[in-house]
């Protein structure tokens, strides 16, 4: 159980495999990101996305133009993850139908 | 997107996957499932088994024997998380090496 444990750990609250799933299509910057993964703040994507960062999920590239550019992407280890996410989305189609739409 | 969140609303917090995990083995007593999900307090275990059940995502059977026996078992559709469990222990496992092994 310890290797589900430390899975966990890491994409631990509900943002985190939001934010993954957004940065799998390609790289984006602070505001897209804030948009796609609606309902989330500014404050929190801030601290979620050093967390993906400290594991090693996502890289922050910044760019020298002027004013900076500053971009996330996912990294070989973030999209290792890409069989789960897609498992835990055909899983919540079911979930939906299952379930909620009762 | 939505499905995925509605995956992980079935399934928030750290120990939901944890107990699931724990009953696609077999089914078991509430004493043995608190003391295989170590670190569990029971109060917490009571409330998690509650919202499984309402997910649909175990079962509770009261056997009618003297005293009582109670039991929880998985459902098909919490059997049907099965390969999302699967897919996070194996990412658990290269996780660990990753970063934490590090």
């Amino acid at each position: 159980m310890l290797s589900i444990r430390d899975a966990l750990e890491a994409v631990e609250g509900r943002w985190k495999l939001l934010i993954l799933y957004a940065l799998s299509e390609n790289p984006k910057r602070f505001k897209q990101l804030a948009r796609e993964v609606s309902g989330i703040t500014d404050k929190t994507l801030s601290k979620e996305l050093k967390s993906l960062e400290l594991n090693k999920l996502i890289r922050r590239d910044v760019y020298n133009t002027f004013p900076p550019t500053v971009e996330y992407s996912i990294t070989p280890h973030g999209l290792s993850l890409e069989k789960v996410l897609d498992e835990l989305h055909y899983w919540g189609l079911t979930h939906r139908r299952e379930v909620i739409g009762k």
